[in-house]
């Protein structure tokens, strides 16, 4: 993983891939499957819904702390299970081939297969809504990962798988920020 | 367009797709694009990053309605070109050869070029992050609509397009509401 802008962590989020969010409680790492994300500006600022119906929303409440990390279609077997178990009763890293690397300034781990990972503090929770409010603080970027292909999940089940890219940079530029 | 169980349109949004955002003032159509939008449950509630730097805010702001329609690949021009102008001095449906199609709800108007529309009202406001919380009312999709591809935005200037499905329906049973 090599050291990512953080002002370029909102293009990992903006494309709406389905991503895992892990956590540590002081205890254990855990990690989950989450589909429903937003960027919120352009300063790594990112909402999230969840609630205590997910076992790792104890964990990031407590510890105001989480990775999102960003898997890539081969990946689709180790998203589809930690989504449909729980860290409850599973170590979910161990079960799906997963590799906890150490963050560095989150206890939260990155995850090593991962393309790319963004580390979060929880800056507020708008639980009317169940939304969690995230304020990235690292990113980090694995430049020899070969799949770049981001899976997007339809919510019945099925996910799509990312193809080729479109090229509007020019047409576009008036409302891109600086650096990006 | 043909009536879309409403419990399904979270399906459109869930895969981070590029999205229209048309609101009607009393006095005109508008359309804005947005990629900052999120699932908030399986009722179909969502949410969107919007503000008063969006000319369209102060129509969805005083008439709490509008549509969200979902474009597909073959529409990017339109997209970016939506994007990238301002309904303040633009009529940008005729500019960019879209169709408004009287919705069944709210004054807002579906757009008929468009694999699918949700007719929203806005329910709420979460303006301390730019968090506007929609709640679908209607759904409608066009299956007789032949590119099915949606279209993420990278935030870069770049968008990738939707490849193939991968099936995990058996899988994720557990986790997929009633009817979907």
């Amino acid at each position: 993983m090599e050291n990512l802008q953080l002002g370029k962590a909102f293009t990992l989020i903006e494309p709406g891939p389905v991503l895992f969010v892990t956590t540590n409680d002081a205890q254990k790492d855990n990690v989950m499957t989450i589909s429903w994300s937003m960027v919120l500006d352009f300063e790594a600022s990112f909402a999230i819904t969840t609630g205590p119906w997910n076992y790792s929303y104890a964990a990031l409440e407590k510890t105001k702390e989480c990775v999102l990390a960003i898997p890539t279609a081969e990946m689709i077997d180790a998203v589809v299970g930690v989504g449909t178990c729980s860290g409850k009763d599973t170590d979910k890293f161990q079960k799906f081939g997963l590799t906890p690397l150490q963050a560095n300034h989150v206890q939260a781990p990155r995850i090593k297969e991962c393309l790319a990972n963004i580390e979060c503090r929880v800056v507020d929770i708008v639980s009317h809504y169940n939304i969690v409010i995230l304020e990235g603080v690292a990113a980090s970027l694995d430049p020899s990962h070969k799949d770049k292909r981001l899976l997007h999940a339809i919510g019945d089940g099925t996910f799509t798988v990312d193809s080729h890219k479109i090229d509007r940079r020019e047409a576009m530029r008036s409302k891109l920020p600086n650096g990006v």
